[in-house]
């Protein structure tokens, strides 16, 4: 990938997490993952993607600890792509990318998913963590607000 | 941006949402819209980010219905960004990234989300639409599996 302008000074861990997965084929590779692709050519089936453009993404995915290599075949040696535990965890954020989806930019496909505790097609509603009531854009407030945080970076003579 | 490999052959609200938002400036910009951030100049300070690539980004986030603009003084006329309907409906997203970030990539800033109904620091859970119980990447099957998608597009000749 191209260099990157460094986004340290936003000391933000949202921006952090962009950062480390908010490049389109890293996105996308992860989507595959959720679905259960598993191997560098199915990836590549899958995608339509250049083969050093996924190995350059697989290595870095591999290199941050959100995929880990699995042997499958001894001979000739062959491996597949698993999650981790922290790649496992990005799970909220493609429930969330779907979610959106199907709302605003629906496709022909009928690939849902199922809650088995349940047994019914799900999608994702966030709640919170604290109450457990639906957390919307309109009964969140961000603190401090921007004003805030940008006076106190001016002062700081950033 | 440069010309994208085309992935309508995924048919797939997931890959279409990261189509659309799916890049990191992108992804900067609208953590920075919910944060608080609307104008042209304070968005180019907070991220650091080219004007030219800023201005791109923006007219491609206002074509797709993510952002508006609106006048906030008349002489001179200037503007500012704000959210549609559309680009509040990624609130989900940001949170998602957010908490991911929380636990994977943290920074040292203070800022966090008030859910103003019960008054506490929140960050968001995903639970069913159904039933209402956690999701997590355990107690989701994803339906077809990929062997399926993957046969039947074989079949169709992709």
């Amino acid at each position: 990938m191209p260099t990157r302008k460094p986004i340290d000074h936003l000391n933000c861990s949202v921006a952090n997490t962009i950062d480390l997965i908010g490049d389109r084929w890293t996105l996308l590779i992860m989507r595959d993952v959720f679905f259960g692709v598993r191997r560098f050519d199915d990836f590549r089936r899958d995608l339509g993607i250049a083969r050093n453009v996924l190995a350059q993404r697989l290595r870095t995915l591999v290199a941050k600890d959100i995929l880990k290599t699995v042997l499958y075949q001894d001979n000739p040696p062959r491996h597949e792509y698993r999650l981790t535990d922290k790649g496992r965890d990005l799970f909220d954020v493609l429930m969330a990318l779907w979610r959106f989806g199907d709302r605003w930019e629906p496709a022909h496909d009928d690939r849902v998913a199922i809650h088995t505790e349940c047994g019914h097609e799900t999608h994702m509603v966030p709640v919170c963590a604290h109450c457990g009531g639906e957390l919307t854009r309109n009964n969140i407030r961000i603190q401090p607000p921007f004003e805030i945080v940008e006076a106190r970076r001016q002062t700081a003579g950033h």
